[in-house]
């Protein structure tokens, strides 16, 4: 894209559950605007006419993937569509922004990613967490050594359905934790073990993944369609400082505990002793911004500049082979998985 | 014992954290009475004096095992003493209550269980929570069907140490969870997938552990001594309905969820949907007694009447046989354990 | 209007913090419709355009109140306007609507009843927590007998500001629980004692005040914008039942208590005894309608039916009434203020 | 007492539900012992002999009043015997523990302050929160200025029952606050406005207090017998921070949040604005000893030092002055009540 032209001109596909959130963000972006709303659905692009007036609306997708004007393409389809809809805005020469999970399978996601960079487009996958206050704080926590060392990253995230079609409940819940995780954890995952169980309709609705990492860091995560109650916390151990974020809160979202274990040696040498510290209670608080509004402003700034993102194709990638992986772990009810094949990562910018 | 007899005469070995606790039950249940306790800790035997200045005390395990008119020991110390305290109790022709876990190894359990058999003598294994008012009213409501056909027991169990010498966090924290699951689950597990990470002392200090059993019923179980909070929570699904019990809340402890999935089969027959149900929320009354007194009442009647009870020998043996399986998927880092050795069980009673 | 007139059609003025709310409810009310929209603020103007592109917009209220194809106005500005422009609206024959509290002073809200009598015309005043599913249960447990006799209403609403220029705390925060009272005890109070600071801008900031009713019934607020943290909790005791609403709880807004006292005379019978009942609680399903949607369905059915609303001007005139009955008790730092002089209510319908 | 005296030896008389925890804290207190325990119930000096073998009880107070060897007597019995009690101990020459409220009535109080005065004897009336690290924190962040001038103490103490037959519900849980208040706030209280209602048993068992003190200071206190739930809840709001205070949560006592209106006027001088500020939460930590413990160490420290504790007959008098105060203006449903007479303060010291 010109460096020059005043406004990226963005198309949306896709108009269900979370598209007017991608809409009203990109057409709240200074820098962008949307042009056009694809949609199947007739209902769905009434309702965008009725809010966006001017807006071009289209039910095919090709009016958008080849309209000469449009220079991104924000995709926010369900996931089988994700691969043919952003080969075909790549090969028309568009950048694109893309729900997660990226794809719905390793070999798409690499594919999408060889051809954004031999045609020098970017992909962002809309890993929309990183840019939430709270991720973005405990990020902050870590770069300035206020947790330590880190021991585990702990994610219970449950609640009644939705059940899916076309994904199981790791498919649907997991990918925030695991953006989160590469996000947060600067080598990746060795090996992925992974269990769960099928009650409603064939696919998993319940599971539970460990992740081994390097130096003994190890990740959770629990995801459940089937609880009765919604629970959306995260226990976050460092060697200096823990802390628990519980996004179901309002204003206490990420509590920081001066608490932990010192290790050391007793006298005689042969034992090893802990001590257990419990000082105050910290709260920071967290800045009330839309995380996707930060995010839409960064796609358009990393395209504008000719930048990568840090939530670019190659992450989504490595959230889909982590999906790959632990649905490889389930069907061997708990096998171990080695993950020497996810890609390794770029040198992460944490300013997001 | 003589069933004539107006009282069981019991001599309690171990006086530390939980032995007092046994005392005071055992002292204050009306057909028994406590006659002596030993300790190693002269500190420990003082306390007992001021409070029971009639009691004897000793530090000699011996003056226990050995005196003729004890009907009964109680066995209140670290683990790795279980064994040769209660086999030294049964070959003198004494009942045995034994903490949790019941020994360090299924061989050794195996053993006390076999020797009690041939002796014709009671072993009970100190599952205190299976007499909480929270775990009989769970199984109340497993037996009368409210819950329906059981899809899972999904708990966490975290909190700030106690670091222990001779036990990982499995040992320490599951075999709560462990004799509740054997209470309530029918059939014992198929198998087992355990993870976990040792950070402190070389011992696992977090595990995650799934047990898969017959019918689709899966457990998870989160146990960790290094989180900054305290967490006691477990979700038990069920196909009519769920419910979540919180052990921290001081008065509504479980609520009864009338929320679910009910599938079906759409027109056409070849689609399955869900919809989903909402209906109130209802916080049975828990009756409000301490566990460990109606363990020990009971623990008095079945040795009276010469009565098996249901947290018997057996039952501790099938704790012991899941911690031994758990513990090695873990050195497998997540192997999977086939469990058909683990013993089956007799028909249960649900009435504690 | 006319009865057989297909829709009501509705010009509103004021578009601030609530104004849309009026604006999109009314304009998704099926037998109703917006067709002008006021403000003096030209950007709120612009909102109202790009959000309803066929909607006339008007900086002049005249061009509202005098425009004879509408029927009803909706007035949704700040309340030292409400007269002025109700009193026009109704002179020129339309209905009115108005935002809470109906007005600024009781000899206001007196002329307005008496003119909207004489021109038979309605009056709704925007009570919005009368048409919530949490209000509804409670009236519904209050009309069904479940809580008993009522003994108690007592509310506590605070957090930090907004201060506002043109009214104290009372008037801005106590409106909801007078009208809610107001719709749930048959009698009106019979005196009031309100107490309060001033702490910032030379208007009360905090104020504490007590109704008396007859039969004992007593309500006490709680409304202060110097807390730390929001609170919107009322006890409501009942001789049966008691019930726990916390309206800023998700899921469970109201929690019925199986608990409470029985009174008895001892058997020589000079004395009074009580007892204690502690049962189940019971937390019921609470309807997740926007409660604004019914209210404004409901206005839309009294016009075309002529019917009296519950929520009249009466209702309004009950509530500003109490208003300034605290305010004077507030301005003797206390003083008892007999209700004489609030309007007899009507007999109230309970169905909403 | 001769100070070379090695220890206090001191009588405790009652022993129903308080009285344990004053014999064993002064049992525990290292320069104290408890000679002898008196009541009129059998069955309580039994579990006293229990418990402490080797101690004296009787059912005769007159044992414990008029024994020479004894220098201190600790009244935990009803308040109706507190004066005659206090009395006849102080008249032989005893140092005097009372419990809470102080006494029944302002007379009675003054006589046994003017008697101790006179007979040089130190008075400490159990007003325990004084010594627990809740109120200790409280104290100290305002004693450090870190919540900046005060704007008003609001708290909640609601429950249900224990109805008492020799008081109402604001002698039994107001005289908590009303300790803590005289100890956190430096002038006395100017006017008391108090409601409530009796639907029980004849005394009030619901009551709502309003304190106003210099400085616009304001205090209101909800006490209540008759709520389904216990809150233990103190909004406390200072110019610069403000803290909430909930006694029942085990690890978060008291936030101090970051929060609050920073008032100026606007450029052109006629109009006062606000801000609002919002900042992180700190929960810092409380210490976890049990305040009995403290506040019996201070007793004999100030017995044997001759010192005048700052919770002593003249504090009693305060607060009973301060109960008479709410049961007159509760007898006129709210009349304000001037407080001329409260009796003034010395200078408190804040180091307990």
């Amino acid at each position: 894209m010109n460096k020059n032209s005043a406004v990226l001109k963005i198309g949306v596909i896709g108009y269900g559950y979370w598209g007017p959130n991608v809409v009203r963000n990109f057409y709240n972006t200074p820098s962008a605007t949307v042009v056009a709303v694809c949609d199947f659905n007739p209902k769905a692009l009434q309702r965008v006419r009725r809010t966006y007036p001017s807006m071009e609306t289209t039910a095919n997708p090709a009016d958008i993937l080849t309209r000469p004007d449009i220079d991104a393409v924000a995709i926010v389809t369900p996931i089988s569509h994700h691969f043919s809809l952003a080969k075909a805005a790549l090969n028309n020469g568009k950048h694109v922004f893309v729900e997660k999970p990226f794809t719905a399978s390793v070999a798409e996601a690499e594919e999408l990613v060889e051809l954004a960079e031999r045609k020098n487009l970017r992909i962002m996958v809309d890993h929309t967490f990183l840019f939430s206050g709270a991720v973005r704080k405990i990020r902050e926590l870590m770069d300035n050594r206020t947790l330590g060392n880190l021991y585990y990253y702990d994610s219970t995230r449950v609640n009644l359905g939705l059940f899916q079609h076309d994904a199981n409940v790791v498919w649907d819940l997991a990918p925030h934790d695991l953006s989160i995780i590469d996000h947060l954890i600067a080598d990746g995952p060795e090996a992925i073990v992974a269990t769960g169980e099928k009650h409603v309709n064939g696919k998993e609705d319940m599971a539970f993944i460990t992740m081994y990492f390097p130096n003994k860091i190890i990740a959770h995560l629990n995801v459940n369609w089937l609880s009765p109650v919604k629970v959306r916390t995260t226990l976050i151990g460092g060697e200096k400082k823990m802390l628990v974020w519980n996004d179901l809160e309002a204003d206490e979202k990420i509590k920081v505990y001066d608490k932990g274990i010192d290790k050391f040696n007793a006298d005689e040498g042969y034992d090893l002793r802990v001590n257990y510290r419990a000082g105050d209670l910290w709260v920071p608080r967290i800045e009330q911004v839309e995380a996707l509004a930060l995010e839409t402003q960064y796609f358009v700034d990393c395209v504008i500049n000719g930048q990568n993102p840090f939530n670019d194709g190659m992450a989504g990638l490595r959230v889909v082979q982590t999906l790959e992986a632990i649905d490889r772990s389930m069907s061997q009810k708990g096998g171990m998985i080695y993950c020497d094949s996810i890609a390794p990562k770029r040198l992460m910018s944490a300013t997001a």
